[in-house]
């Protein structure tokens, strides 16, 4: 048993400046737990002459070296962020020698199999619990608590940015613009947020979770992606007076077809419980087939809500050195499976769209859904805009190609002025 | 590494045929998983002739003997339930050189301490998974993925069978007798339904949570139990009047004064996630200083969601076996710390009383809260009865001792008709 475990951190931003702090207000309790302190011994950063909030100044280097290298260093912490030099700084600390932890939803989603083979060649531990849903518990769940189910399903609110801003959005009636301009003014939101208005961030989350739940590789690449830049206030209220609030969820579902991966704006009923999760917070529902419908909630970005991952990972290494093992959990991706085209997926979709205010124009629509075997849930007309009236649909469950070509033909007819929008609706409720 | 882990099963109720379904269903992908197969070598039985709905015919015996004397067996899993033997056939399993699983929260309620010190003695597993919150993910995730925080508070629903009751009572205003009378003839109360309307089987429940989250052994015997019997449909109208709704909640807390550990119905502020636990499902709500607030949720009991977790710690302990390593995560409680008097503890509590309709009645009476340092949130004077007016009042924080002592002046007032409920008011909410 060793009497310290030393930690190289890689990154001294918010989520690395958040592991230093936990480290040291919860100094005792972790020791206890692990039957050794655990240390930091060095920290390398890009700039060493920025001002931090904690006092690390003798650990700093700028040298990769003097972490990787270390022989005194066990475990390399990476909290950089970034794809690249990330992922390479990685590898060369398995290949090192070095256990790894990191909370990089960007080199997971992408690079996962290619880690996961260095440690198991290396016989190390590679824990990333911090890559999704920040604070909240879920890895671990998906490898451990639910390692006895059959997962069918996984579907969360993966983005803490994107949420805040369609609860604001639904709560205040705000449209897109005001929000995110506020949203950046309050730093919830990036100066360049495309990657959490794009969905690009909540892709890289689900592509991992799908990875995890299905037991198969599920690449960034893999998953079908819609940002919610085009959500306007209007779908927001229709949505509220049918039942639904509007969310931007990752989705990772399995049946026959393969797996359906994606992100994308959806009406998700009020019932369900990812609709009452609100502003930042993120939430995972998983659909097992023993455990039932089971969710993970909390906080999922933040300088401690992140680190607490972290930390609980570097504890997670640490017992695992005590103990003298490695590579007990690693990539449980045993298969390899399709991934089903997003023309094939099925959802319920909302339609809405601007019609001439005549007779027959209704049946026109009907016919051009009909002859697309898409069949209707729900037609109301709405409010009238000029000689116009605004027609909301909800159609039943239907396949994308053939809602796609469906909604190809109706905005080629003539008495269509235009298809304002089209969201999916996750109906399915629990209980 | 080991081709096949044999496991001896002791009981074949609803959760042992639950563990059945799962090792056979999920055999292939558990085996994966495992790099072993999982394989049920004996089925420890009362009554071997009992007709069963899984074919095991083969497996049973009613010999202890037979699986804990089996050089065979790598892991022992109780899932008879109750206090003895179990207990004892644990014990025993340890002392034999058995890793044990078990669902037994009555057991590890009172006994986790003695069971973990054979576990550490013989260097084995101990795990317990499903003791609390049935399929939920909650004793690895506290144990290991908020292991770098300082839990101040777990607060969960973690009896299904009065959730269910309280929430029918509160979407259809039934009474109590009306609902447990549905309940028991649904299966989802027991014909003595004692311990789930009690609060007995909550308090088994977050005797265990609190043991982990604070570090320090709870008992079942340290909580304060309160049962629901006493909820009349019209507290439950005010409350939701009030924007509440009442829940059977475990609470443990820590501050300086100590632990503070009970159950008892709550007043639940409607936008708290846990007042949105519908029906049978369980939630279980963690503080912590690094990951803020998160929320664990799903089906608390059943034959596969809790089998579901006994399924996970067998894998979990089928894994340590296949690397050698055992006891890697066993008691985690290092410390020993006081537990709060309940008299101590403080709380919001909402009062509903009788009292006679002429003035003076409520400078009286809110004369004697104050003689007591009671400081009064609201007071409403809701319906007349005959010659009475049914007054609602919701106090500050204050420590129980004074709120009782108060209400014990206040029954013995002549212009007091009736004190018909005091519940406490658990108001912070979350963000």
């Amino acid at each position: 048993m060793k009497k310290a475990i030393q930690v190289g951190l890689l990154g001294l931003g918010t989520v690395g400046t958040g592991v230093v702090k936990i480290l040291a207000n919860n100094a005792n309790s972790i020791a206890q737990k692990v039957g050794a302190d655990i240390q930091i011994k060095k920290i390398m950063v890009r700039n060493p002459d920025k001002p931090r909030s904690v006092a690390v100044d003798d650990l700093i280097t700028t040298r990769l070296e003097d972490i990787i290298d270390n022989p005194d260093i066990d475990i390399v912490v990476e909290v950089m962020g970034g794809e690249m030099p990330a992922k390479d700084y990685m590898l060369r600390a398995l290949q090192a020698g070095k256990h790894v932890v990191t909370a990089n939803k960007d080199v997971m989603a992408r690079y996962g199999r290619e880690l996961f083979a260095a440690a198991e060649e290396n016989k190390l531990d590679l824990m990333f619990e911090a890559s999704v849903g920040g604070g909240i518990p879920i890895i671990r769940p998906l490898k451990q608590c639910l390692a006895g189910n059959k997962i069918s399903e996984v579907m969360g609110i993966v983005n803490g940015t994107t949420n805040y801003m369609l609860t604001k959005m639904t709560n205040e009636g705000l449209d897109f613009e005001e929000v995110l301009a506020e949203a950046q003014a309050k730093g919830y939101a990036e100066s360049d947020p495309t990657a959490d208005v794009g969905g690009l961030d909540a892709a890289r989350k689900i592509a991992i979770l799908a990875s995890i739940a299905f037991g198969a590789r599920v690449s960034v690449d893999d998953v079908s992606v819609e940002g919610i830049a085009s959500l306007s206030k209007a779908d927001i209220g229709y949505a509220s007076e049918l039942g639904y609030v509007i969310k931007l969820l990752g989705i990772a579902k399995e049946d026959e077809k393969g797996i359906d991966v994606r992100v994308h704006p959806a009406f998700v009923a009020k019932n369900h419980p990812l609709a009452a999760v609100q502003d930042v917070f993120n939430a995972i529902f998983v659909k097992g087939d023993a455990v039932g419908e089971a969710m993970f909630y909390g906080r999922g970005a933040g300088e401690m809500p992140t680190a607490s991952a972290v930390v609980a990972d570097i504890i997670d290494v640490a017992r695992d050195i005590q103990h003298g093992v490695s590579s007990r959990i690693l990539c449980t991706c045993f298969d390899q499976k399709p991934i089903c085209p997003v023309e094939k997926t099925e959802s319920q979709y909302y339609v809405r769209l601007l019609v001439e205010d005549k007779p027959g124009v209704f049946a026109a629509i009907a016919g051009a859904f009909a002859a697309e075997l898409v069949s209707l849930n729900s037609v109301i007309q709405k409010r009238k805009v000029n000689c116009c009236a605004e027609v909301v649909l909800i159609t039943n469950r239907v396949p994308d190609a053939n809602l796609r070509s469906a909604i190809g033909i109706i905005k080629s007819m003539s008495v269509v002025n235009q298809i304002r929008s089209v969201i999916r609706v996750e109906t399915e409720t629990i209980g």
